[in-house]
């Protein structure tokens, strides 16, 4: 078996700074967490937020804390020092080898998906953002690891994305088409509905968008661990 | 412009855990990170020395502090939390959009490279790992952004590769022949030469080796953010 993560993000449409934060961390006992978390409002107050939920979260997950204690200590922290007043979304999908299982946490209202090669499953259970109240829980989803399994989140721009024209992603019939193929790579997966969310804006996004998926495969090749990463400048540099 | 990171990394033969820790971060006013750790020796220890070390210098990053303060802090805390018993080299390189540089940061007795195009220069001061004195001092080299800039640096598995056979890795003679193709990509870069070391170590490497790839491009195709990873389980999961 192998892990594969991927993530495809974009900033709101003349924008320099995403309200979106996301990050990848092995975990100390095996396995990988991708954490993505999405500030209130947009621009650099948001990405504040954002990047200190993720980095308190990808802290713990280093240390060795679960995915759960984490989010529950990250909504604390938020909540206790801009006093209830700013909210940020929250996802972290992680496989586990020590629990051999794939881990989704969301503090999300946006649904998550589960996806067993072409059976897809939406994670849409009632889930509340971080910072706004004491003790807020993360929905926890959890399965067995197996080649074939997939993990997707996103920020809320994927479920805005086409709102100003009346429409909406469909996320299904979208990864439907792209489970028609062999295998498709998270990154094909994580591209494409970026891709298709940002068509909807007519490619000026009314909000930050980000996608993150992680898929569990059949092992081929070598043992090598890659990572790879690209970030356009901002055109004005 | 845009930047790309690549990562390629294994483990020293039949250890499930690398000495090497590899993160990247996004850093807070612009630019990205490339944070590489080897600890002392191999195995669960050395793995927990590394992650330490990566995970000071990544927070500290993520605050905006500058790459020579965190290389230097995290020496003197290693130095305070193992009474100076215990090393581990730092790499750091990072593109920071704030001082339109490509910073390449050296806690590490192996040379590290800046190629500007097929121009490969040594960075061979003489440098120190961190942790054995208090105090100790990266050195630094900065250079201003341009395209065609390209900065590798690698944990000392990469060095040894093939000393059990009396060989040593040509590491520009590899570089010249991947530069005579139209920009390699950072990953290649980075694959390339760790499959020449895992060939002198007749695919049993001796030690972990990572090799780690920044480089600045003309800006091609979208404005989307990209990220991939792979890691391969265990073969005996």
């Amino acid at each position: 078996m192998e892990v594969q993560a991927a993530v495809a993000k974009i900033n709101k449409y003349a924008t320099s700074s995403s309200g979106d934060t996301v990050e990848v961390v092995e975990r100390p006992h095996g396995g990988v967490s991708v954490v993505l978390a999405d500030g209130q409002s947009s621009g650099k107050g948001a990405k504040s937020v954002s990047t200190m939920v993720v980095r308190k979260v990808i802290t713990l997950l280093a240390e060795g804390v679960r995915d759960g204690a984490a989010a529950r200590t990250a909504s604390d922290s938020l909540f206790t020092e801009r006093g209830g007043k700013v909210s940020a979304t929250l996802n972290i999908l992680s496989v586990d080898y020590q629990t051999r299982t794939l881990v989704a946490t969301r503090n999300n209202p946006a649904p998550a998906i589960i996806a067993l090669r072409d059976q897809i499953k939406w994670l849409n259970e009632t889930s509340f953002p971080i910072g706004l109240y004491r003790d807020t829980r993360p929905v926890i989803n959890e399965v067995s690891l197996e080649t074939g399994l997939i993990a997707i989140a996103f920020s809320d721009g994927i479920m805005h994305a086409g709102e100003r024209y009346g429409q909406s992603l469909d996320i299904v019939g979208c990864l439907q088409e792209l489970f028609e193929e062999e295998e498709p790579s998270p990154q094909l997966i994580a591209d494409t509905l970026l891709e298709h969310a940002l068509r909807l804006d007519q490619h000026r996004p009314v909000d930050d968008i980000s996608v993150i998926v992680l898929s569990v495969r059949k092992h081929t090749g070598d043992e090598v661990r890659r990572m790879s990463v690209r970030i356009p400048l901002e055109p004005n540099y």
